[in-house]
């Protein structure tokens, strides 16, 4: 037996007036129209799927791959009569093109009755995203599984809906991609950004110029072999892939094995700085001219993503070279620098049919309107390239290395603000847009709770109408499509309980999972901010803010709790118990933690995250029963409990203690009549 | 929000005297000999191990994964410095052998201190397991990652350490079979018994005669191809393959294809009854000769298991011809013709250089003394063939499916009972034994949960000295090594997560859970018992009593709280303290967890069982009450209490409710004076 056991008490409260009933259908994204009728076709051994028409492969290696995930959700083996009529019969008019474009048609309608469904699509690319939305129809039911009778007739709000992976800061193994593109699959996005090159890493292989990843990728690169698979994998799912090469600025990795690209002098280790590419030079076109000749071939998608933000120009500053070609051709300074380069390389992508797509600042009037802005800035850089005829794609606000709350993201809207006003035509011109993994803090370990299962919020906000906008239903359908996601094998849940073991060691490690559910990473650029110096890319990532979730599903609800009790006049005597059983956890927890937080280094920087806990929480039940007894608090108390609250505000080891502003809320309101 | 929300309340309590302080090395199998040294030898990213002497590849291949996992399990990304002095030296005498053979060497000797460690050992084989080894020395302390300084010299027990895998009765796709045997080299088993035939399905690929798979496997079987690959991956882990093909019994996937093989009148189907070989036909053994010529030849280990066992003689009895070969023969009775067709089918596997292992039931004066009878009866079998000098394995008591708490397989030792009275020249006899995984009731999905991490005791039992007993110690041991086996890729834990939130639908499940983890799968044949007829080998296998774990480890705890406070007359508040928090939780559990079950089809049956924890948590509670005041309960009190407990100890859906016999104790001591 243990030195310390754990003896869990569940105690469980039906939340009364303001609980919401959970949408029946746990539909993410949500079909543009879902008409509910009556009954439910049940899910038996029996079941089977038919394909009616095109005989395209491409949608028959998808129903193979449904009837697996469905196998695997339902747990039965399906075994269906010989004969028998199919279950779900399939048609579309179309197959999947060899190479899929923007702005095909997605379309699909999906009929199911007790008796049977049916999946109509002009393509096979709808016809997947049917599939993919039945999987999410079926639940466990008191009679066993089944989907409901509906009538879905669905298509997408914007055509381009990304994921983009850095696999430069931290690289990521193919099967962990691969995974990630079952998961947008599900929730039906369609175009992998591949961030594929930046300082600290070249991931592609190039064959013209192998001391790319030869010295700029410490061995870790996908070969050509793997990168056509990939695409191959992504295409079967109905998702583009399409490539980024930044430059001229985050191309410290190029640089290595060809420091004549670079504007200041070599030699260059994936330690140096960020060098960035001389665009005076006739040879770095020549260079370019061959390396894009190759991965145009390699990379079959139209679009070619070339990166242009965040140049850093100190190298063109300090190059006289450089500036002399800036004064000699007219131009102003280092931007009108990488206009021109942007010209030069713009016209090297055309002449291997490829279209230019680069961040904001490669908004420039010289360029052709072909071209598309992807926005890290705002929907402001959107509007302003929509009225010059630009096509632009949203990315501000879909980053999910900035740890944000689902809910945050999921308002943002991509013509919103200034894009709001923007005429139908113009409007036309937004594209869509993309979620961002930025790869500083992750690893093949963790990145999957990074992206998952936000990232099925976002997918509905680039899919689904922009009336479909309620939070409450937001979080209940991500709950459901988390699991599915698990099914499909992405790792967010059961990777934070291996982290979490490792840095507790064997035995009961039930009180840190307590401090872990109600704890979060800073925002933003925070830690980036606290990591003093350079970030060590090689450094493990095995600390608490790199094993908890973005968002604390514990805080959230106890955030619900208190603000129900206080809406009711704290008269909510079912919400009061609750917060109040919360309160008692947390308050006893950190004496049960601080014997296993001591015993490991991965753990000790935790300590005060726990304590402070401790200490919040007893601010709060204190608070509660001054409440109860409807007595005013002494001055002296609140100044001290506000100042213990303030403390525990601030992050520790990255981490923000997310339950203490619905606990100053308590404690603040404290003394109020009841 | 939810409709429910649950509140989890943890209440840590230090138990007082009878905690036992942990092992300070999670060993498993705990080695033959340990010293341990002072200071600690700390795991930093400049970790690097070197191999000193043979430069066998399969030594250096062991080596890669072992810094694989030691990476994994400590999530740090090793660098080391160039030309910096290794951190972990590796020697071993002799590379790895083309086929591994049985009672090869396997000891090694591992040292570390502060500064470093050095395995030496004569073999790779003994080399890998040290690295095993090494990868559980290392656990997380207060300074990081680091191993104790010791010495540990280490050989096995017994040469013959095996696990038996039944693919048959459901197959288990290669890469299941690859994630156990990385388990099995985790835990130095050496053996793996690939139960690759009987009724159900034949799944070895036979290019002689391909209707044993084309009509005998319903396309579930694995090439050739994929049996060299799992032997080249067990054998680069220092793991032999053993292939049993089961007859003249449990072979009726073999006369689907081959009629004329069965001893009644075919045609046949994988739903037919239990069709036997016919021994009495020469074209019999012109079969089974070009048949084993070919598998000999794929299975390159020496040993080959013909099964033999539960041959059921009705088809023997009720063909004449059959009874007219017994007669003419001067025969007895169907034995009799067993032994005949089984010193035939030695002849064969002699002349193809095979040494023939056997269940007990081939055990007969007449076979050479070279063949090798594996028990599941009992160490009687044993005892018996060890004096008439034949060698054995047991694998009674070792039944993984027969869902036995841990510490009753740990208690079965093979030179116990009859075989305690061996000779000691008997006793090197019996070669040590094997787990087995019959495959009746899993599928790919929970068969690792039905094998670890209990196996690992066994692999113990027959690794470590027989005074390697205490059961404390392996539960806690094994409480680690279940963590190590989660980071090798094995789903022991995360398989049941998945399960139960399949039952659970989204939504909160953490009732379900207190539920889940008090229960344990009825015992031994019960389940066969209780399915009327014959089993659907089809059917889903998703119900609560296919995804709990065969051994409760709460209501192990549960139990020794009990004990504890029993033993101590009833004083020991702190006990008692803990038992009436369980006793609470339980007896709260199913007025949440009804509507729950209620809801879905794979939980209903488990309705009963929920209630009946409820009432006996309150009769458990009020015992508590009765010992409290010192008062005695009234005797109708104690009747109705005991009616009960008897009703909730009868097995639903297949469940013990593991936590009855302890409160039964406090129903029968209450109003004993304290």
């Amino acid at each position: 037996m243990r030195t310390i056991t754990t003896v869990v008490a569940v105690v469980l409260l039906a939340v009364g007036s303001s609980a919401q009933s959970q949408p029946r259908l746990n539909l993410m994204p949500m079909p543009a129209s879902v008409q509910q009728g009556t009954g439910q076709l049940a899910i038996t051994q029996g079941f089977s799927v038919h394909m009616a028409g095109t005989g395209d492969p491409a949608l028959e290696a998808g129903m193979e791959r449904f009837l697996a995930q469905l196998s695997r959700q339902t747990g039965i083996p399906f075994r269906p009569k010989a004969g028998a009529a199919p279950t779900l019969s399939v048609h579309a008019d179309r197959g999947l093109e060899a190479v899929q474009k923007l702005g095909e048609d997605e379309s699909y309608q999906l009929t199911v009755t007790d008796s049977g469904a049916q999946l109509t699509a002009p393509t096979t690319l709808g016809a997947l995203h049917g599939l993919a939305t039945f999987l999410q129809l079926v639940a466990i039911t008191p009679n066993g599984f089944a989907a409901p009778a509906v009538v879905i007739k669905d298509q997408p709000r914007f055509p381009w809906r990304g994921l983009l992976i850095d696999v430069s800061r931290h690289f990521i193994p193919l099967e962990v991609l691969k995974r990630n593109l079952d998961g947008m699959a599900a929730v039906k996005m369609n175009l992998l950004h591949w961030h594929i090159s930046d300082d600290q890493g070249f991931r592609a292989e190039s064959k013209v110029f192998p001391k790319l990843t030869g010295m700029g990728s410490e061995g870790l690169f996908y070969t050509q072999a793997e990168i056509r698979d990939l695409i191959q994998y992504a295409h079967a799912r109905g998702i583009r892939v399409m490539p980024e090469f930044d430059m001229p600025g985050h191309s410290g990795s190029w640089v290595i094995g060809y420091p004549e690209l670079a504007s200041g002098p070599g030699p260059y280790t994936l330690e140096t700085g960020d060098p960035i590419i001389d665009p005076t030079r006739e040879e770095t076109y020549k260079f370019l001219e061959k390396f894009i000749a190759e991965m145009a071939k390699l990379f079959p998608d139209a679009y070619f993503h070339i990166g242009g933000d965040e140049v850093d120009g100190k190298q063109w500053d300090a190059n006289p070279k450089i500036q002399e070609f800036i004064h000699a051709h007219g131009m102003t300074n280092n931007q009108d620098l990488q206009a021109y380069f942007n010209r030069r390389l713009e016209k090297i992508l055309t002449k291997n049919h490829k279209i230019m797509v680069g961040w904001d600042e490669i908004l420039h009037p010289d360029l052709p309107k072909s071209i598309v802005v992807q926005s890290w800035r705002g929907q402001q850089s959107l509007a302003t390239a929509a009225q010059q005829g630009y096509r632009g794609l949203l990315s501000y606000g879909y980053y999910l290395d900035l740890m944000w709350p689902t809910a945050r993201h999921y308002a943002i809207e991509p013509l919103s603000g200034a894009a709001a006003t923007l005429t139908p035509e113009q409007k036309a011109l937004i594209l869509g847009g993309e979620s961002c993994q930025w790869a500083e803090w992750v690893t093949p370990e963790n990145i999957d709770s990074h992206i998952w299962p936000r990232n099925a919020a976002i997918a509905e906000r680039l899919w689904s109408p922009p009336d479909v906008a309620d939070v409450n239903s937001m979080y209940a359908r991500m709950e459901a499509v988390s699991l599915e996601l698990e099914y499909l094998g992405l790792t967010h849940n059961s990777a934070r309980e291996q982290m979490l073991e490792r840095m507790a060691g064997p035995g009961d490690d039930s009180a840190l999972r307590v401090l872990a559910d109600v704890v979060e990473p800073v925002k933003d650029y925070k830690r980036w901010d606290e990591s003093k110096g350079p970030i060590d890319f090689h450094a493990p990532l095995t600390r608490m803010i790199d094993a908890v979730y973005p968002e604390s599903e514990t805080a959230r609800e106890f955030r619900g709790l208190v603000e129900q009790f206080v809406h009711s006049g704290y008269k909510d005597q079912a919400a009061e118990a609750q917060i109040r059983s919360w309160l008692i956890l947390w308050r006893h927890n950190d004496a049960m933690l601080q014997p296993l937080l001591k015993q490991s280094a991965l753990l000790e920087e935790a300590v005060p995250v726990s304590q402070n806990l401790a200490m919040v929480a007893a601010a709060g039940l204190e608070a509660l029963d001054y409440l109860d007894r409807q007595q005013a608090e002494p001055e002296l108390w609140k100044t001290q409990q506000l100042a213990v609250i303030e403390q525990a505000k601030k992050p520790v080891a990255g981490l923000l203690l997310m339950v203490v502003p619905p606990v100053e809320q308590l404690v603040e309101a404290s003394g109020t009549p009841k």
